[in-house]
């Protein structure tokens, strides 16, 4: 293309042509500075002309500093002698709108302490990746493409890969949920899963419910679209039902969702016991409030025998919408949620999902398929189960003895919630930070950020030593600050 | 946890107590139906009582019809015999919003004909699976797997896998393309990176300026989001700049973004020269509008040599937002894309990417990353241009033997383009498709919805002989249709 509109002729010398085609094109702009250029032998090939009239232009060029070469790499263009055009320079502040505005004050990446090296870091409540079974990821790797082939690795569906989706099916089911009126839908982990749901049901302005404190990404997500979230208090008692119903009757007919965390909710560690959610989903039926279940670590069981989740009380009706994700225990990496909802809002999920990505990627579904169904995973949660409830109880003991504390929150999970006596939990973690040890403030938590003396500690990729270490250290700090 | 308030007491006998307590959970909907009850001796184990007094329990139970056992599987909770709770029917239509509706209601997946077994179908441009080369992806993923173990199943970062990133960086500076100023971030796709872009700087009625027509995806995303959108017409000679000179003086201050597919145009296969690139770039600089430039299909250039992006005339300007995917011929299962822009509009954009679903797979950046940097990319790309170049060749005499028709585009790709001369595309589909034959109207890329007559015939995925057999019925068609 950039050769087309040489038409070589018979009135100048060839090379003149050659030379004076590239030299205009390279102060043009339109071949760029750096850029290689075709071999002298690629060139005549292209042009039909010898190659000893490519290789005298490419001389005469580089003597006219058009062009440099370096000896094994090629020809490339040089436009630095040339006068540059005009600065142009895009005001993006001025171009974002809202939602990115929200999204970028909101990122705790960018905005708070990140970890460095020798840091106790109890930021964190991703899993210890040193427990994954890696050599039955590449087994399962190697089984399905070898079953599957260039299949899964050529477009898929929207909705999900087939055999993952039968196998939540079935999960789902034993986890005492009727699905026979729901579908399944793969997104690319719960983020996604909520994201897709608001994006879908929700406009500026529309009233969610939600425990408060709680996750700090659900925060993000809704305030991101301009979603009013209503806050109803969750502490050593669980959930404040008085609170929930003394909103509900002043904000009735406004909420159109709760979201909730039953189980080791994020940040608090409580579970909700089985009567409390039976209560909890009538309410919601009463008033007519869909309802997010959000199944975070709903696996993570260590001591109680069987629970089920709210979505389980749905039967056959549609006022439940679930989010599930083994990411807080598995493979986080590959980014794997589903929602499990009424199969009409399942195809309008799905239509969205396929208008933002097209699908999740077929190869991590077909490997995490595999992997869950031959067995492994049952393993690998009794493994987990046993080596994080052991961390959790390791844990719990070290804040009892080190840290001053109102109350310990935590049922199990991969993190504890504790509530200062009136110590500013910014403040202790800038002082921490001096002596090495980070953790999250609790106000990130909060829908209104009003709560200042709380704080999470994640302990799942932390060794005992420095847990007890982190812990002391914590404790000690507080102390300091009391006096 | 659901029999945490089973207090055994010595005033009734164990077995009833047992029973008591699970017919009662059982009849609240506590314990769901079909759900697995815990075997007699984990309950034995758990409440801390005999084995046989469990037994009797169940056997009660099971005898009132609140449980049933399957040998070899377990006992069951059955509630059929209790009186359902009223039931719960949200309605969600009303719920939904008009991103949704207008994401469902352009979702061509559900709206068109689709592939059916035995049929010849031009519809699709995803790439022929059969060229990936599947021996070399199995050796990247071991190798990257034995090289970064459980890290790339953890929490990654939502700007990407470092060393796709940086690999891109090269890649697009050999696209002379000066990355100075520029930073990348890691999609799933290049739907995504549209998706993430506009999202970041659009608001509901704003207005943006692209080809007519165009990518039916890129019109789907913007009017769901409420997007203005003003076409400019491309055809035989390529885009219409005097329509665009029209448009720009019109619309002048109220276009904030311009999206364009310089190569490889979809869906009319038209490569923009470089000159009429450089007029382009001024024409968006002189009216501030930021350029969306759309990478599709650059890698497929079959007869022309070098030539460069719109990106690559920004040198340290910023107003060029460059998106890139390897989906249309590589592995699109994966979902990887990326943005090349300046570095705060990368930033702003990661920190949206992180609110919407954290980050792409790092299993497959990797996976990835590792097939590109090895070397197979090279002798792929040289495989596939040779294949789908045949093939293009093969396709486009076919539509000059068989089709009548004003004109055909198509410079290069997976895909031919056709003016029919007043033919209804849509009754064409509609006799083909009895004859066995599909193709894609080409209605839905047009941002108006008004141009009838023309198609577009994807040919990646069809044999040769098909592709002649294929072409004929609908030359055929159109002569029944023209009598």
């Amino acid at each position: 293309m950039l050769f087309s509109k040489l038409n070589i002729n018979n009135d100048e010398p060839i090379y003149i042509q050659i030379k004076n085609h590239i030299s205009t094109m390279i102060s043009k702009g339109l071949i760029p500075n750096n850029s290689k250029l075709p071999s002298s032998r690629e060139l005549s090939q292209l042009l039909g002309v010898s190659r000893n009239s490519v290789m005298l232009a490419y001389e005469e060029l580089k003597s006219d500093g058009f062009i440099y070469s370096i000896s094994g790499k090629g020809t490339f263009a040089s436009s630095n002698n040339i006068s540059p055009n005009s600065t142009w320079q895009l005001n993006w502040d001025s171009f974002e709108n809202e939602y990115s505005k929200t999204a970028n004050k909101l990122d705790i990446v960018k905005n708070e302490i990140t970890w460095q090296n020798n840091l106790i870091s109890f930021k964190s409540i991703s899993p210890n990746g040193e427990l994954f079974d890696i050599d039955e990821l590449k087994k399962s790797f190697l089984n399905r493409i070898s079953l599957e082939g260039h299949k899964l690795l050529n477009y898929g569906y929207a909705q999900g890969y087939k055999p993952l989706i039968d196998y939540l099916h079935d999960y789902m089911s034993l986890k005492g949920v009727d699905t026979s009126n729901k579908e399944i839908l793969i997104t690319n982990g719960f983020t996604e899963g909520l994201d897709l749901i608001l994006s879908s049901f929700m406009n500026r302005g529309d009233y969610i419910i939600c425990e408060n404190p709680t996750h700090n990404t659900a925060i993000k997500v809704m305030k991101a679209m301009g979603i009013n979230i209503i806050g109803v208090d969750i502490n050593k008692d669980g959930l404040d039902f008085n609170m929930l119903k003394e909103k509900l009757k002043l904000y009735k007919d406004k909420i159109k969702f709760a979201y909730i965390t039953p189980s080791y909710h994020n940040p608090t560690g409580v579970v909700m016991p089985p009567e409390s959610r039976s209560i909890f989903y009538n309410l919601m039926k009463t008033y007519n409030i869909a309802v997010i279940e959000d199944g975070f670590n709903e696996e993570l069981l260590y001591s109680s025998s069987h629970i089920f989740p709210i979505c389980s009380l749905d039967n056959l009706n549609n006022g439940v919408v679930y989010i599930g994700s083994f990411s807080k225990i598995l493979f986080p990496g590959l980014r794997i949620g589903w929602i499990l909802a009424d199969k009409n809002v399942v195809s309008k999920l799905e239509s969205v999902k396929r208008c933002r990505n097209i699908h999740v990627s077929f190869l991590d579904q077909g490997i995490l398929y595999d992997y869950l169904s031959n067995g492994c995973f049952e393993k690998y949660i009794k493994k987990i189960r046993k080596f994080y409830g052991d961390k959790f109880n390791f844990a719990y003991d070290c804040v009892k003895k080190y840290i001053p504390c109102n109350y310990i929150l935590g049922d199990g999970g991969l993190h504890l919630f504790i509530k200062l006596k009136n110590i500013d939990s910014r403040k202790l973690l800038l002082r921490c930070y001096d002596k090495g040890v980070i953790f999250m403030p609790g106000d990130v938590f909060y829908v209104d950020d009003k709560v200042y003396d709380t704080l999470r500690l994640g302990f799942s990729r932390i060794s005992i030593e420095d847990i007890e270490k982190g812990i002391k250290i914590i404790g000690d700090t507080i102390r300091e600050l009391s006096n």
